[in-house]
Parts: structure tokens; C-alpha cells; sequence
């Protein structure tokens, strides 16, 4: 059954020709937003704009209806008034369409009898036409191996190993943006609104067949049958990390989402259980989807749950030690105490004033040569006692990028420490004065392996959330749920 | 008493002439770096280097002691060996030093009997010469009035009214850094180490006392005396809002305290205990503290704790209203029903598709009128139901600033609805791809004093913390501790 999953859902994820139905010329029109997204994106098919009154746009034909468009179609992104949908359906359906990703809102989520009578007609017209709707009310798909840009954002990023789903548009715009900048990168990505005919569990089932994609994340607002939620939850977990971001979970939130996506949310407890049974990861904000996923994407293994901590070289020192130790604490980690061996090389490394050589360890200031910094990592992350090493630092102070070239150095120690031996490297760099200097000493970092977080609590949150995933893995019954 | 403590303190905040101890050519050297650091940030009154072996400094006198230089000092700032201090204590007082500014480390918090001995010969010393010690084993003083810079930072910013004292030099210098790019002002900030002579006690006392002072933040890793520490506290928090962070809440954190600052945390309960009995606010991360100091800086008054949510024009949307929802309501903010009234001038002013109109309210897209959508803020501050308006935007979209435009028309609507009423305003604006038009962007509101926040749930953090002291002040019997 799953690979032809697969097969099935290929012009979702790969159209080879598009035509976006209700362009015109004006400025906030989405149809016309959708189809200079897919030039300015680079796609990689055919891609022709609709409407019917004809003419041009920017040199470009508009076809007034998808039949007289003089070439195979196999996909429509449909932006016109909902209640044209249904027509257009089943000219699409002759023109030999196998996808319509629905952008149209005003659907079952408007809460009228009108709108949930236009959804179950289109869904009708698209079952007896063997078409597959992505939507309605839904900023569609993402896929960067096609350069099928995400929404109308005119950008296909790079390809990696994440495939995330999402009942929200804007949430799955937000979470790409945000994981663009922190260095995430989607084998897939869609956003599937009311979700009337490929729900979350169809897509779930994709992203676990689907070879491409090692992560799965997801944004979900309401479940329509908890069994088959969970058997499809289960498919993933078994096979890939799966972290689930659920909408709704307070009262004012879940009424919210009634009218967003039409959802039932569901009891928080039931959603808690079913993430427990399915071996999943709970996340509780965008952030923490965010971090969780880079540390899933990075660390491709279990890291255990010991770390080093280093600080104190660009500023931070004891102070970040303890805070660091609160964090991670905390919420499940361990700081092991160093071994006396350990112990001693730090001692032979390190000036006697101003440093710690336990456990976090402040090297103390500005002034260890590299050649120790990088001789007190290799001390750390020997110590059997230690699974990963995690690094703080800082690219500046008071208004000045006052270290990045320190930053830079010490950040290909890191680089050279995380290509030399097995066990994981994290970088803290939290914000502050000179953010271009920490988005750009933080890219060079992820591209290596190395994930960089921007706060101790939310590199402690997703690494224990990875633990949680590998622990559930091993012994679903010791599984301690993660707790907010 | 108190006025005294402000007069007798005066010469930590305001010192007239500063000699720095220690000061050599090389570039790692902290003495030189505190003295250049005083003149780059042009500190408002004479500076003075000291160095045994005498010579120049970029054009300037190395006085071989402090006395000397032919001219009156009041303040020092000490970065000389620790063994050394004791007798530079003697000469300071013969020269009519008032304040000792101790950067050096190696005494109590060593860990050494030497360590422990050295210091209770400088307090001794001190006392029997009338001088008060900062420190030692900190950064000092940052009074921006007087353009005192933080440590070596090189930069004083602009004067505010947030008084902040931290044990933790490197965590103090992370706070301002991380607040300066936030929008935080200081009245004045101090790290005292191993506050030996003046401890956190007596801080909250000055800054209790200070005019100037209007919130009091805390970094604290343990205090000596836990009746004395709840007195002053009290104090504080019973004329301006008192931030507590404490740092060592878990075991391996309380470990690392001691090897840091020499401080026994005491149990975590009791912090606990204490904040609630003062009516203080406990926080619990860097981005907490910043957070929270940033809401009760530019929110002056108890802001209640009904809002109105509107997202919508730029990204996010009713996804984000949800997440809003679960954001604030978990943290026991309100997100009211609107009135009747409300809804139907929102109906009138928005269209039909894509928008709700109830709280959270989805403004749906780039398509509304700029006079529609200010029509739509008053609608709702209007509301009796809605104490302050909570407006979510993004400033990028995948690697584009695509909205900037939008967005800064937006956020002179949102100035202007802060001066034309008197409900509070905030903003959440959080990170992407877009950094420096966020930042940007940011900046202009917060001067207009409106709170700009990155994360939902830091917003509803800092509101909440807020909320709770406003509850405490009115009725301290009712107050219900905040959670983490």
C-alpha cells in the first residue's frame, strides 16, 4: 500500500505542469501572487496563468479557461470564489488534472450551511474525477527538489530531510521562514487547510514511505478519527522522528480553531496519549517545533542525554554555567561529573584563576591560546562519562560585534572537533547587539553538523525531546512523557 | 536612613575620577581594557592608569601609584594580583578613595583558605578606611548618566529607568546586551561578585531608595541572610517592581554557584517563599528577565489582563490566533468575547472571506485599507471587555523583507492609537528571515513606548509576571505564584 502512496501523491509533490486559476492583474490579487511565485521561485515544469477575460500578464498569455491552455496540466492552484469551484473541477477533471491545490477559503471553516454544501461538492466532483485536493483554504505545497516555491513566498530553499505538514498556512510560512534562518531544510512541506479529502493522516503516510524524508513535523489543529491518527502516527514514529505541534489545547484556543480550519480539537489529554502511544514528540510553541526539528535534522542518532558544557571564553563565564546547568537539569539532562583524568589535562591546560575545570567548565576569559581551547574540547568529550559537548558563545557586546573573529576561529576548532570524532557538538549563541555577525558565524556552524540554538532553554527543550523520541524507541512502556 | 544610603553610595554611581589598577600595553590585559573602555564611552569625569613599573599609554600618563597622580580620585577600579589588593587598599584610603571597584578573582569564591583569608583582610581593610568594596570578582558598575560604561564594554547607552544588580558579571553584561537590543534603559547596573562587603541586600536598598529607579531586575546565585534578604525585598517591591532570577534552582546549578560566586542557593522553596512574600516577580531564563524588565519599563501602570489579539495582515493568521490563544490563556491572560457592538463594526470594516471577527480577530490578508484597519484597533480597544491590544506582524517572508513597507504604515497606525488613547499596545514581531527590518521596525515602537516581544509565549510571560505584581500589590493574600 505505501509505495504506491508514494506513487499516487507524486503530482502533489511533483507537478511537471501548473496552471494557477484566477490570475489578474492587480497587486494583492493570490492568484497572480501564486504564478510570479512560481517563476520568480524557478520551478521546474510548465506553468500557465487563468482567467477568463483573457489578455496578458507581464508578456505572458491568460488563458481564459484550463482547456485552452495548448498543453498537458497536471496540476491547478485554484484561487477564484468558492463558488465557482465546483464548475472549474470538472473542466480540470477533462483536461486530464490529477491535483487541485485549493486555495479559496469560505468553505466548511466559514461555519455556513453554504460553505460545508460547497465542500462536499467539490470533494464529490473530485473523487468521481480522480482528482486529489490539496485544501480547501490551504497555502498548498512546498517542494524545494522541484523548486515548487511554498505559498506565494517566491523562494525555494534547499533540499533536505524534514517534511512537515500543517493545517495552517500562515504558521507553515511562519515555520519555514524561521526555519530558513536557523538552517532547517524540507525534503517537503504542505500546508493542507480544511484538509477535506487528504487529511493529516494521508499525509502522515506519505511522509512515512516517503525515502526522502528522515523528520516529520506537524501543525495540527483537530483529528477526525483518533484510531486512524494514531495508527498513522504510529507508521512514522516507528520509522523516523515525529513531532506534533497541536492548536487549540486551551478553550479560547480550540474555539479559534473551529473557525480556522473547521476543527474539532479534541480533548488536550487525548492529544498527550496519543503522542505518548505513537512514540511521537509534543511541542508546545513555534519555537520549540523549530529548535526540535534542527536537532533532529542535525543529529542524526541518539546523542544520549550527558553533556559538556563550555563557557566563558567571549563572555558569559561562571554565571552561564549555572543557568546552563538550571536548564538542562531541569528538564532531564545530565552534567556528569569529569573524570579525575579529565580533570587534570584541564588543570595542565587552563589558568588557575578565573576558570572552573568541572563541570560546566568556564575556560576563563579571553586570553587560552586555540591550541588549548581545542586540546580542552578533545579533554571533554573523551571523558566516557560525556555523550555530547555543548558549546556558548557570544559574537557580541555592548552594540559591538566585539569577537567575531575569536568567534570564528573558535568556531572551526568546533567544525575541526566535530569532524575528528563521533560524539555531537551544539552551539548556544544567544541574541544580542550584533545579529549579523550571529546569523552569519551560526550558518557555517549547521552546515557543518553542528546545531546552534539561541537560548539554553530552547536547546535543553529539543534535546530532551530527542532523548524522549530515542528512549520511546527503545522501551516504549518507560517512555516518560515530556512535560511543558 | 535611606537618603543617606543614596548620598553614601553616591560615589559608586556617580564617581568624579577614576583611577584604574593594573593597567599594562598588552591587549588582553583587563586593566587597560576597564580604562580604555572609560574613555571610548567618554566617561563624565577624570580617568586615571595605574601601573608600578610607571611610562605612557596611547599618549598617556601609567602613574606608578595611585598616589601619585596630582589630582583627586575618588573611585578605583582594581585589576591587579589578589595578593596585592591588601596593601593598595591602604594607599587608596590615604589618597581619599571612596569606592573600590574589585575586579580581580581568586579570593572566597577560590574555594581556598589563601582566597578566604585575602578577603576578609580587604574588608577589614576597607572598613577601618572608609571605603566601600564592589566586589570583588566582578565587572562594577554601568551608570549611563554618567557615562560609567558596563565593565569593558567600551559603551554607555541611553538613560533609563531600570536599576539592575547581578552576582554574575558575564550574565549582567549578557543582560544589557541582549536589553540594549531591546529597547531596555538603565538608571544603573551593578555586578558585585562575591559582594563581600556590599551584598545584594544592600543594592536593593539603594535602588529602593533611588528616584531614578523605577524596576528593580536581580540576578541572584545566594544571599546570606534570608530575613534581611525578604526585608529589603519588601522594600523594593512595595514602591516599583521588584524581577527576581535565581540562578542555581537545580543541584548541579546550586554546585556551580558556589565554585562561581562562593554562594550557598539555600533550597529552591525558599526563593520561592520569599519572592511571594515580598510581592516580588520570580523569572526563570535571560529571556524571561529582558522580557519582563521590558514590559514594566514601557508599561507603566497595571495594564490588566484582557486582551485583544489581531494578526492577520501579514503572514500568521488564524493559525496564529490560535496559538495566541493557547500562548496567553495557559499563562492565565484572557483573550474576552467581544461585544456585540464590536463585532458589528468589524463587520462593516472587514470583508467577509478570510477574516473572523471575534478575539483572536483575523484580519485576513494584505488586502484592508489602511483607515479600515485603524478603524478596526479603536474598535477594539474600544471594547469595555478588552483592557490592551496585543498586534501580531512579520517584517519577512522565505528570504525576503516583502512586507517592510506595510509593516512600518501599520506600526504608525498602532503610535498613533498609543497617543490618541489609553489603552496599552503591544507587539510581537518574531524572527525570520527579515532580521534587520525587524529590528529596525522595533526599535521606532518601543520608543514610542510600545513593547515589541519575539515570541508569543515571552509576551505572555513578561504580561503575566506583570500581572501578578500589580495583583500582589492590591492584594498580597490573593496572589498566586507564577508557575514555570
Amino acid at each position: 500500500m505505501q509505495p504506491d502512496k508514494l506513487e499516487q501523491y507524486r503530482p502533489i509533490f511533483f507537478p511537471e505542469a501548473i496552471a494557477v486559476l484566477g490570475v489578474s492583474g492587480e497587486e494583492a490579487n493570490a492568484g497572480a501572487r501564486f504564478y510570479t511565485s512560481l517563476l520568480k521561485a524557478g520551478f521546474q515544469g510548465n506553468v500557465y496563468a487563468v482567467n477568463p477575460r483573457g489578455g496578458e500578464i507581464d508578456g505572458r498569455p491568460l488563458y481564459p479557461s484550463v482547456s485552452s491552455i495548448p498543453h498537458p496540466v497536471d496540476t491547478v492552484i485554484i484561487a477564484i470564489p468558492a463558488m465557482h469551484v465546483p464548475t472549474v473541477l470538472e473542466e480540470c477533471a477533462k483536461k486530464g488534472v490529477k491535483v487541485a491545490q485549493i486555495y479559496t477559503a469560505g468553505f466548511s471553516e466559514s461555519g455556513t450551511e453554504e460553505g460545508r454544501r460547497l465542500e462536499a461538492v467539490i470533494v464529490e466532483k473530485a473523487r468521481q474525477n480522480g482528482i486529489l485536493i490539496v485544501g480547501p483554504n490551504c497555502m498548498g505545497v512546498y517542494s524545494p527538489a522541484r523548486r515548487l516555491p511554498y505559498g506565494m513566498s517566491n523562494y525555494a530553499g534547499e533540499v533536505g530531510s524534514i517534511g512537515f505538514l500543517s493545517q495552517s498556512g500562515g504558521l507553515g510560512g511562519m515555520l519555514m521562514d524561521m526555519g530558513v534562518m536557523r538552517g532547517l531544510k524540507f525534503s517537503k512541506a504542505v500546508s493542507f487547510g480544511n484538509g477535506t479529502m487528504l487529511d493529516s493522516v494521508d499525509y502522515l503516510d506519505y511522509f512515512a514511505a516517503d525515502p526522502a524524508t528522515t523528520v516529520v513535523g506537524a501543525y495540527l489543529e483537530g483529528m477526525r478519527n483518533g484510531a486512524r491518527f494514531l495508527e498513522s502516527a504510529i507508521r512514522v514514529a516507528r520509522k523516523k522522528p515525529l513531532v506534533l505541534w497541536r492548536g487549540g489545547r486551551t478553550e479560547v484556543g480550540a474555539k479559534c480553531a473551529v473557525s480556522h480550519t473547521g476543527s474539532l480539537a479534541g480533548p488536550d489529554a487525548l492529544w498527550s496519549a496519543l503522542a505518548q502511544q505513537a512514540g511521537a514528540v509534543r511541542v508546545f510553541s513555534l519555537e520549540e517545533v523549530v529548535d526540535t526539528l534542527l536537532a533532529f535534522q542535525v543529529l542524526e542518532r541518539d546523542p544520549g542525554n550527558r553533556l559538556a558544557f563550555v563557557s566563558g571564553l567571549t563572555g558569559g563565564g561562571g554565571g552561564i554555567g549555572v543557568s546552563a546547568s538550571d536548564a538542562f537539569c531541569s528538564r532531564g539532562l545530565q552534567l556528569p561529573a569529569f573524570s579525575a583524568e579529565t580533570r587534570e589535562r584541564l588543570t595542565r591546560l587552563l589558568p588557575p584563576a578565573g576558570t572552573v575545570t568541572h563541570n560546566p567548565l568556564d575556560v576563563g576569559g579571553q586570553t587560552i591560546p586555540m591550541e588549548s581551547l581545542f586540546q580542552c574540547f578533545l579533554a571533554v568529550v573523551q571523558d566516557p562519562a560525556v555523550d555530547f559537548l555543548v558549546f556558548h558563545e557570544r559574537t557580541g557586546f555592548f552594540m559591538q560585534p566585539a569577537y567575531t573573529a575569536r568567534v570564528e576561529a573558535v568556531n572551526d576548532l568546533l567544525i575541526t572537533l566535530k569532524q575528528t570524532q563521533d560524539k555531537p557538538v551544539v552551539v548556544i549563541s544567544p541574541a544580542g547587539t550584533a545579529e549579523n555577525e550571529r546569523l552569519s558565524t551560526g550558518k557555517k556552524l549547521i552546515q557543518a553538523g553542528i546545531p546552534v540554538f539561541s537560548t539554553l532553554e530552547g536547546a535543553a527543550a529539543a534535546l530532551r525531546n530527542v532523548n524522549d523520541y530515542w528512549a520511546a524507541k527503545k522501551n516504549p512502556e518507560a517512555r516518560i512523557q515530556n512535560s511543558e
